[in-house]
């Protein structure tokens, strides 16, 4: 039994997931406390990794492992759906050679260096032949995906990060929103004109008193400490593996709301990761379902949950214990009030939840453009601009506030963007299920009583790991396929009444 | 040209040296900042990486290529330095199976992390079992190899440490340490009694000022902080990678000098691995020469240099500054005085530089003991008490002051610590023959000017990789093989003149 292909297979991928581990922790120690002198030694490490794992995944012996596995007729529900995912990662890997991987590696690596001083110097042109290089090398690795796997270039892209994600689909649902959005936002501003929010707490906040205060709200939420940490870094983000998670927040001295509100993010996508079937780890069926998902965790968090008022009302005595704050500006609706401002901004990862769509359509129209050729790199900062006006009606003075302000593009991650609104809109149908599932939610979230929700999202999401498809998932879940509506009827609920 | 099959070697070891890298940072990772749960994956990725490597050394093509690259004439001094080198790495890999080199790897974790709980518990029990599965892989090990290098199996353990070391030589040179030191000891116990050390100034000392103070003495001594930086663990040490140097140490609140003179310790390792030739970054022969001369460069550092009273009297202001003292304890003779106090002691990370080497030769022998099993691990508590009351006069009150205190034989690491001791004598040696070829070098060194030291140690040490073995090296820049006499006079010199 031992020698069937099938379970030669797990131990091959067994390996695949520790390197994919291996490869998080470099990350997370890259963009928290690597000196910047490792960079080039850094960039051979993640290389070598890519390297190994795509050497693992094209052997003929795996490809004949899976052949053979295929005729096994004993497979379970699980093994097979982690059969299904293996073939999916080989055609993947199986499309590009080594040297494409290589090459793409080091090419993101370097182009994210000289990125990072570019956004600070605002100096576009410096990276420009950097992300010509990788860009032109995502473009090859597409191409020769896009035969194998009988999808469109830029599909190939979406399929990385979001099996299944065609961008049909996303035309339509990001069509929709991008008709609505914009009217909707100016009854959202107009309305906050005539009912403006009363003033946030006047800092500095100290910023271990910042730090302490999201200690708690992680641990209230279910953030396991055993298996985890927080840091800083200049973006957050959740990473490090299922049994080490790594999140990062950065500080504001004269505004607690954005650290906090970071952690509470990245604390959703944690508790996906943590929940993963503990059977399956590392096997593809015990990873993540894709990003979208991913984001919804994290969305669901932030946005539903930690920016609602019953959140606010179990949080506020907690902030106001940290900064020793009283008076009206720290009661729970003036904080609430203060949580969900909307207001048109350049920088995405600072957007409200109204505009933040608006953001990843504008990333999302442009990437297709680059991929397909359609818009040459050398005018990408001028269609940024011009899109920045459509889309949410104000104008980027340089390109740190336009296309320099986001890692991914630089760091060879295209098609990405999408995922962010894809899980808004997946977490709005998520929470209304979860409502609907347990009895008086709302009551218990102002009390401090999270795990009924935590162990709805961990049944409903986080224990099926990679088993079944995201339309699949968010139907069982929600009973309906994944649509814009309960997303609509959030921000009119939230913004408008 | 590049189908040479030297260059093949090339390449290949290249690969292998960044898989070493990339352990580097997890090790570094592991000791800082890893959360308990991480434990089990970090063991996982640990011994993926090694199994890796050695399929890399143990592939037929690699033995191969090795056979051909011999016939090769063309080869430069450097080039058959490192292909000596490589041959060593193949014939120490060659003899371990796939699974002998898995299963070490995960006992010795295994244990490793059992050992943290035993000591804290002071319950050698606990980890008995663990250490015995260690020592049975380790004795395994060595008696495959014995075979293959034609060394008894503690000479095999050795070799890997300190390529060339051999027992019976280091039977000799610490034998004669053996009769010295107990004596000499004594003298300087009965010294120290009539000339008692002015009082140490009283704590408590902010960690924060400590930390500050740490960075200022290891810019001073020319750390590079673009390729490096310095935390805090357990344990101080030195890891990461040449070009990302992660250097710890430990703060005591009430003693400033030992988290300063931890950090200008591991700063002696970090210039060498920091100065190694860039050319040849990755190969064998760029790689540090062996443990004993890179805790020469630490000792040299911290025992030659830094707790000098020249170095002092550069510090002391320093000091004096970091924590606003004033008056005579805070005076550099004062100062120095406490730093070279001499007090036999259960912990060999908190000894004097005179009952040091009786540590060390203490675990020298027990482990050779071990080794050829005429000491059961059973015994191992009461057989470490006896011979530290025969070699320090002292009697440990548990384990956790005597057998449990070291990570060393819990991680597997076997054959290692004579090394320490090997150090010691050859930072001796190459302090003599700096302050020959360095006019004035007591007077730069209390001015702060260290450069001359540094790259005297660059061009006679660091920059010499291992292109030469560790005597040809010692004997190339003092005159001298190593040899225990400059060492016995530095100690005369520093505890009886």
């Amino acid at each position: 039994m031992k020698n069937k292909p099938y379970l030669k297979l797990e131990e091959i991928f067994h390996r695949l997931g520790i390197l994919r581990d291996i490869k998080g922790i470099l990350h997370w120690d890259n963009a928290t406390v690597m000196p910047l002198g490792g960079s080039s030694g850094r960039s051979d490490q993640l290389a070598e990794i890519n390297a190994l794992s795509h050497a693992i995944l094209t052997d003929n012996n795996t490809a004949d492992l899976v052949e053979e596995a295929e005729n096994d007729k004993s497979l379970d529900f699980w093994q097979m759906a982690n059969l299904r995912l293996m073939r999916h990662k080989l055609k993947h890997s199986g499309a590009l050679s080594k040297q494409q991987v290589l090459s793409l590696s080091k090419a993101a690596s370097a182009c994210e260096t000289v990125w990072r001083q570019a956004r600070v110097e605002n100096n576009f042109a410096i990276v420009l032949p950097y992300l010509e290089n990788v860009v032109s090398l995502i473009r090859e690795c597409a191409e020769a995906k896009s035969e194998k796997l009988g999808l469109s270039p830029y599909d190939t892209l979406l399929d990385e990060f979001e099996p299944g994600g065609r961008s049909a689909e996303i035309d339509v649902q990001f069509g929709e929103l991008e008709s609505f959005l914009p009217n909707f936002l100016n009854e959202v501003l107009e309305k906050q004109k005539t009912n403006p929010p009363p003033s946030l707490p006047k800092g500095p906040f100290e910023i271990s008193a910042q730090h302490d205060l999201c200690l708690q709200l992680m641990s209230a939420v279910g953030f396991d400490f055993k298996h985890g940490r927080l840091d800083t870094s200049m973006h957050p983000f959740c990473g490090g593996t299922p049994d080490d998670i790594r999140i990062t927040t950065r500080f504001d001295e004269n505004d607690f709301t954005s650290g906090i509100m970071a952690v509470l993010h990245e604390t959703g996508h944690s508790l996906y990761e943590r929940q993963l079937p503990e059977k399956w780890r590392y096997q593809p069926v015990g990873e993540a379902l894709g990003m979208a998902v991913h984001e919804s965790q994290s969305l669901l968090i932030e946005m539903q949950l930690s920016r609602s008022l019953p959140f606010i009302e179990f949080a506020a005595p907690l902030i106001r214990d940290a900064f020793k704050g009283s008076g009206e500006t720290w009661e729970a609706r003036a904080l609430y009030h203060n949580l969900i401002h909307v207001e048109p901004g350049f920088i995405r990862v600072d957007a409200d939840e109204v505009t933040y769509p608006l953001h990843v359509i504008l990333r999302y129209q442009l990437e297709k453009d680059i991929i397909t050729g359609d818009l040459a790199l050398k005018d990408l900062p001028a269609a940024w601009n011009v899109s920045m006006e459509k889309l949410l009606g104000i104008y980027p003075a340089n390109d740190s506030e336009g296309c320099l302000q986001d890692i991914h593009w630089y760091d060879g991650t295209w098609g990405y963007f999408p995922t962010y609104t894809l899980g808004a809109i997946i977490s709005a149908q998520l929470f209304v299920a979860a409502e609907n599932a347990i009895p008086n939610l709302k009551g218990k979230i102002a009390k401090g009583n999270f795990s009924p929700l935590i162990h709805w999202l961990d049944k409903n999401v986080h224990s099926l790991g990679c088993s079944i498809e995201t339309e699949e998932l968010v139907k069982l879940a929600t009973g309906h396929t994944p649509n814009n509506q309960a997303f609509i009827n959030h921000l009119k609920n939230r913004y408008l009444s």
